[in-house]
């Protein structure tokens, strides 16, 4: 596979066993119907975690340094409850912020619904692994992924050091 | 009362007494005006201190730790003289950022004046308060608390830890 | 001269002499040609450094601290690679951030491109030095100059401290 995956929902309720992961499922599907466009991806991880700073720290470091995976998603905690530290724990690891994802993310979620602006997502980049944090809702997953995908692809490229995907608006 | 409120006008003129503090008395207003579509607001404090970032971390920890507010809004001190420092110290004492509420504040004031641009105002949460910074023109309250009042009694709730609140979209 | 521009150049092709700098006097010809939208700015110096985070903050802080310039606009190094370390030099040393410019740059550079989303850039003040990342392709210099010209004149003269700059939307 040229894009490896991993999906990790963020659910003090689905890791406790109170309730089904709606967003998981949700995004593995959106990831599977949008491999081609991402370059080949495929789903090789996917994990339950509380919302817990170390927990998300934990699975996040391990995914990116040890398992080498190209694109991680995050499924909920980014709202403004107390519980909510996925943007906290995401920014602890990561070595460069990708705030462009962010505004299209938001720009585009925000033409369906104002509560959109209570996202405190954060994007960015470790070692060769793009960590983007998506809202729980699952159909936030679908309508974050379609307003990324015009470019994932290229982010997903220029990551691994492809020289020709520097400029792309020119190829 | 439901939700407290508390309001800090930012400014050396103010504080000095060389001028009137026409954002201040605004935005009591506009809050009062807001106040069932804010889940029943009521202005709980107001105070003013000049662009220093010791006066102005002081006032905003004394109303989040120990007078509980639900929520802050700062006047003044966003842009970009040597003197505005309102979003660095606010920075400075906040948990967590709600860039999602910036992105919207922006938009909408573009939609207005280029001038928009140039604010740098910071908004986040510390413990239990939602502290927003707004620029020090009196319109500019009143255009920003428009942008936020589809989102902003959920944001409260969910601050407060309600559960049911956590995906408004779908309720 | 009322302002004084500084031209930097982030790429290690340039830096190397493997390539041209196309971005560098593209971007001096947009400043010459926006001189009088920007309070009358003039080019004072320009430079080429390869990706290296120590090399631009070196050139970022002589500029700043002892030529004074008023306005720094560095060119590429923003993207996705892991040799775009300009955003991470440019916000270790900058005082204040300036998200608005990001904002306006963002939504404007997205109407002509999806992977506008791909630039991290990073904007903010030094004392009284404005420092702007540009992407590197030399036609973004010119769209994202064209989104700040609006509202830069005001942001230069307020950083100067120029208090009848500060509400600019009521002179
Ligand atoms: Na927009």
């Amino acid at each position: 596979t040229e894009v490896k995956v991993a999906i990790l929902t963020v659910s003090d309720t689905v890791s406790s066993g109170a309730g089904p992961d709606r967003s998981g499922p949700r995004a593995v599907s959106v990831v599977n119907s949008s491999s081609e466009k991402l370059g080949g991806a495929t789903v090789v991880a996917t994990a339950v975690v509380p919302d817990e700073v170390d927990k998300i720290k934990g699975i996040l470091v391990q995914w990116s340094d040890i398992d080498c995976v190209n694109l991680i998603l995050t499924l909920g905690g980014t709202g403004f409850t107390p519980r909510d530290v996925t943007p906290e724990a995401t920014k602890s690891i990561i070595e460069k912020e990708a705030p462009g994802l962010i505004f299209v993310m938001l720009q585009e979620s925000l033409k369906i619904t104002p509560f959109a602006m209570l996202s405190r997502a954060m994007a960015g980049i470790r070692g060769s692994t793009l960590i983007i944090n998506m809202p729980g809702n699952p159909n936030a997953v679908a309508e974050c992924m379609e307003a990324l995908l015009p470019a994932l692809k290229h982010a997903l490229k220029q990551i691994k050091g492809d020289k020709r995907e520097k400029h792309p608006r020119h190829t």
